[in-house]
């Protein structure tokens, strides 16, 4: 892994670094994938409806750590024409998973790194299936950003990344080789990285905010300060972590005792902030509730943690959704 | 109880029929008040923002059922002046109970019959304890009843009342001849009256409608015929229901096994309604959280039954109820 696979590849600068596909140029892919190309990787965006606007307009990404502007982006509409990569990043909605095997599939090769930049659990599992050559990592991104308009992203607070390597047997992994690869490209790009041994408690550990918070947030219409602000929806909050902290547990990934009284009090110390399902919700995209909240609801039932305040939450944002569309 | 209490009283025609006294002229008080007017009942009415309204303009009640028109009603602003009555029907939101010592305080005589006309649980214990003199009925209303402009009425859809009696023990009170009294009163005005032994499991049966479609509809901004249509909502309102009639059985209220059944039937074949708390939300009033929340949340507790998804609701509709305040 240190050196690269194809030192006699047609581009020369190829020898200085990895080669990264990243598949989506919405929020995450566009943050990420910009300073990763700033920063002299060389990065190919597989793209859809930004394609033309990337080709003609370029990526502009707007941000509180410095603003990225890529004139001439390498952009693609076919997975199957692009080079060979090191890493791919994936950086698609959850909600356009079923769209993955076409998208992934041509990526599958041995030596290639999948970097799932995705929400949810599980998303890992589904990654190996369809590349079951490659290593696959979660990247679990902290961050606070937006697309705006085509090829124009937002990047307004945050920006950490968490890696974990994900084990076909579902328990830790350690740090692999190709995880302090793709994180020291990080590094090297401005991210901060944080490197996990367990994926399954890495992506229970988000989901201790995310469960709670994107839903409410959209049930409520509400910003999380508002909702860690009131005493019903903080006690409620509460008692969802709650859940979530048992269905981690019987799942295999106890998170430590403090979790919740840390999430609780990050959420406090946060700015005012819409929730990534809150800016689903506002832009008319559909709702990740199969990644966020029916894979780790069926692990929960499987493993027979009750879940009834999250379960309730999901059922009301199944309603919101199916309605929607 | 057949004789009238006070046949020497200056109102000839007193000796027709009970006096009544109407607390709140809004959809539940106007609706039964004017009916039982226009039957010949001698009804006065305590009014508070409609007050000048129904004094220039009288009171208009449009009906499925036929309309009513009461050109000239008895209206007054301090019930420390109104007459002596038989029976008083308390009409006020329940978000208003912190004036019922103020309103239900003078009338409180042996002989007097209250009716509460409200929502919820343990407004009779309430009542009671206001009027320790008088004896206590529940009169649940089953009706989709609006009050769309001061003084005017707009009956929709049902109209049955449930009367039962309350019991200082807590423990089925029977068919008391005061309950008897008011119901042949109500039927005499067209309204359907049902007749329950046991206030607890008639609040209880109530409540297995309310708690579920009274917040989903709130939270969800939905209609019950959306509600019941959508398998998430459909098998979370079941769940719900499961919760309240388990609540209601360790307070000593059994509801029968078939309740939650009866309940989900009764919703499906009901015409798209908005029920009560979705008009208030709709309408800018305080919801009636109290009455249909914390009091058989709070009993549910201490008979040590859990009621979580109850709870969740619960929460959820404080922090709306909070906000828009």
């Amino acid at each position: 892994w240190p050196q690269p696979r194809d030192p006699t590849g047609p581009v020369p600068w190829r020898l200085m670094g990895r080669r990264y596909a990243v598949l989506g140029t919405g929020a995450i892919g566009g943050l990420y994938g910009a300073r990763l190309a700033a920063a002299g990787h060389d990065v190919h965006f597989l793209a859809r409806s930004d394609l033309d606007h990337l080709r003609t307009d370029g990526l502009t990404v707007e941000s509180v750590y410095g603003d990225v502007r890529l004139d001439t982006p390498s952009v693609w509409d076919d997975p199957t024409e692009m080079p060979e990569v090191d890493v791919v990043l994936v950086a698609i909605k959850t909600t356009a998973n079923d769209q993955l095997p076409r998208l992934l599939g041509p990526f599958d090769r041995p030596g290639t790194t999948v970097v799932m930049l995705q929400n949810g659990l599980c998303v890992e599992t589904l990654a190996a299936d369809i590349a079951p050559s490659a290593e696959v990592l979660g990247g679990l991104c902290f961050t606070c950003s937006n697309r705006v308009a085509p090829g124009h992203i937002r990047h307004l607070d945050y920006g950490s990344v968490t890696l974990a390597a994900h084990h076909r047997d579902g328990g830790a992994a350690g740090i692999t080789s190709a995880l302090e690869a793709v994180a020291s490209d990080l590094e090297s790009a401005g991210v901060e990285v944080v490197r996990a041994p367990d994926l399954g408690v890495a992506r229970w550990r988000k989901l201790v905010w995310n469960m709670p918070f994107n839903g409410l947030s959209v049930l409520l219409d509400a910003t999380t300060d508002e909702l860690i602000a009131d005493p019903a929806t903080h006690d409620l909050a509460a008692q969802l972590m709650d859940e979530v902290c048992a269905a981690a547990e019987a799942c295999g990934s106890p998170l430590g005792g403090s979790t919740r009284d840390d999430m609780l009090e990050l959420t406090r110390t946060m700015r005012s902030y819409a929730t990534s399902m809150k800016l689903d919700a506002e832009a008319g995209r559909r709702l990740e509730l199969d990644a966020i909240y029916a894979a780790p609801l069926d692990a929960a039932r499987r493993a027979g943690a009750p879940a009834p305040r999250l379960e309730t939450l999901h059922a009301q944002l199944r309603f919101l959704d199916s309605r929607r569309r």
